[in-house]
């Protein structure tokens, strides 16, 4: 293969990423939230694109957008390698995240027609529906889909508007109604690749072109219900209060200390967060009587994970009986760890080493739609840096070249998975 | 004196605190917020009740209403006794908190009338204006103007509907001008009294029907302001976090540690309360990346004040250095302690002595107009038992009895200080 980038490339790789960055709420840059007039007009544009590549178009089930390079062979039952990414946006945020990987897969494509390659395999490029959380509570809508995980009660929620997801889906090309399987034809599917910014530093720090990613962590939310007894902050004496803020600073504060020594023992990645707090009744001189706050988990190891929420429930118990306060844990959301196909990993690397791509083995921190592709098909997925780290915000940024540099590897993946297919069926 | 509670007393308590109750917001009882309508409707009733009850009436350049019960000689100079509390109420406030203190001052008026006492000063029953914290931002108006402490600043304040302060105080009467000395009769005033429910456990606990103000705490408000880093709670390693949430945990569990501390060790009244956190951007899967909250301290003691002042601060030092977040700590407000008047503090001992009241020292815990008052003329203050110390909310109670065995200690403290008077003139 030829591994320069040339600079036409890299011009089309901006062309994809400005365009994309036009669909946006002009007053709040980058928003294209799922669903939205910009989401819609984003969706035609994108169409109109993998069209122009040679794709043939369709929206499946789960309201994923496909373009279709056919197999070169009219096998009644090919296999399939599934490519892509997403093009929704958090509010306010940027305009590599997701958007990088449609390009990068666009990339594949440009390269396969430019230099006339036929595929033993369908290649599937796909913006995958909704990857960001939204108002629904659920994100990666699409991925889900095709892993088999919508579920009536999803698609039954309705936004402030009075919008149901299920409708919303629907109307954007889905069925709208469940998933409970994976796409049935997931025993074809021989790969599911991403590519995607890494949104933290350490390729950035290490100078290096692209992130071999191992894992992408298992994901566990929880909502910590804390009541104790609002009082006048004046004449409630200190011995007789129920502070439930003060409980709260307990278990923020313990929380921080079980995840720094777990995440320095460990060996992968593991972190945990209290975000997002809110305090009744919330006045400057009023006792604190109610506290809700959630807790974010991330961990690749289930032993971490066990690990920390055993010394969680501890640290509760101790600051429910301390504080006088009754404390109430509820899990909200949990995805398993997903760990990367090995020998995935070992034909990315290896497309790196041949491509001249320097890379490294990288543990993600965020979810991402091949985290549920992983769980009916083998799934891997590259990291490219991105400045400072930044993500879901407007700062976020990376090259063109970089993309380029990253579609490298993915174009090397899909030719050997090529050749090795041939191979099987020569 | 008769020392005895008649039952048309009680009836004519209960019918004030009755009456009261019906100017209110219809659909938030008990609210009574200053220049409201239903504010203005219970003062135009209480006039009316203070011109019945033979008090001359005005309303003040601070706004209160003052109706004055004049000395038996006409001195061109009489001394004067001020007696009164306040009527209007917090949100969804309750029926006893100032109302109380203003229909035991009226029982003082309807003993003298009854017994027809004249007195060798004028008598001046008070309706301080607006209390309580308003839109404004400023507690106890009526006292502060009558005290010097009203400035152009406060006056200039707009609330969210455009209300200027200074225009609102003009329209209930008062001047709308600052107030920069205290009012010029100040050497006349021999005492200022209130009663006032306790907004604590202490004398119900004790089973006792007064308690003698020693001091009315000193009330500080700081804002504690932290600036970390926000960042995905995913892809921010443990390590580089500087979660400005965690350093407010570490804020929140040292005030409350120094505090009762301070509180256990000192004798008099010591509370400190972070009541109020707002963090942003306040989202599951960030690291928060800005605190904001509030520092409620009251401290009868300065010595107390100080001590937790200086740990407070070497806390934020510690806070700031350990999580990697800058912290600034701003004054938003500071009344210093009020120490109560020693000498009405023995007249309204005794009194409660001679009537058969029982009592007890006891250190306040809220800020009440007597504080302000205290700043330029001898004050003193009694608190009498409300309901499981439960203030400022519907379920706020103390009986017609318990506001009757009060005033009877105001009106023993009244006749004391006449006897006094009319020696000294002798």
């Amino acid at each position: 293969m030829n591994n320069t980038i040339a600079l036409s490339q890299t011009t089309r790789i901006t062309d994809t990423i400005n365009q994309l960055a036009t669909f946006t709420e002009p007053e709040r840059p980058h928003t294209r939230l799922v669903f939205s007039s910009e989401f819609e007009q984003a969706r035609l544009w994108l169409r109109e694109t993998f069209v122009a590549a040679g794709l043939s178009c369709h929206v499946d089930a789960g309201g994923n957008l496909v373009g279709v390079l056919k197999a070169r062979t009219d096998e009644p039952c090919p296999d399939k390698v599934l490519l892509g990414s997403h093009i929704d946006t958090v509010p306010a945020g940027g305009r590599f995240d997701g958007i990088a990987g449609v390009a990068a897969a666009l990339e594949v494509v440009h390269y396969l027609n430019t230099n006339e390659i036929k595929l033993p395999f369908d290649l599937e490029i796909v913006d995958y529906l909704g990857e960001e959380l939204n108002v629904w509570g659920t994100s990666c809508l699409g991925s889900r889909h095709m892993a088999g995980l919508i579920t009536s009660e999803m698609l039954e929620r309705v936004d402030p508007d009075g919008r149901k997801l299920g409708t919303e889906i629907a109307r954007i090309g889905g069925s709208g109604g469940t998933s409970e399987e994976p796409r049935s034809d997931a025993s074809q599917i021989i790969a599911c690749l991403e590519l995607h910014i890494e949104q933290a530093k350490s390729l950035e720090k290490q100078n290096l072109d692209v992130g071999i990613v191992t894992s992408i962590p298992g994901i566990y939310r929880y909502s910590i219900s804390i009541t104790g007894q609002a009082g006048h902050s004046g004449t409630t004496t200190m011995t007789e209060r129920r502070d439930a803020l003060v409980a709260a600073a307990d278990i923020i504060q313990g929380v921080s200390a079980i995840a720094n020594q777990i995440a320095g023992a460990d060996n992968q990645h593991f972190a945990a967060t209290i975000g997002k707090i809110d305090v009744f009744p919330n006045g400057a001189a009023i006792v604190p009587g109610q506290v809700e706050a959630t807790l974010d988990l991330r961990a690749a190891s289930d032993h971490s994970r066990l690990n920390f929420f055993a010394e969680f429930e501890n640290l509760c118990t101790q600051a429910s009986k301390s504080r006088n306060c009754e404390i109430n844990i509820k899990q909200l959301a949990a995805a398993a760890a997903a760990p990367m196909n090995d020998e995935l990993m070992k034909l990315l690397a290896t497309a790196a080493v041949k491509t001249g791509v320097s890379s490294t083995k990288i543990s993600g921190g965020a979810g991402h739609d091949t985290a549920h592709l992983s769980r009916f098909a083998p799934a891997g997925m590259i990291f490219i840096p991105c400045r400072d780290g930044l993500s879901h915000c407007p700062e976020e940024f990376t090259t063109s070249e970089a993309i380029a540099k990253g579609s490298l590897v993915l174009i090397g993946c899909v030719l050997e998975l090529a050749r090795r297919t041939s191979l099987t069926r020569a």
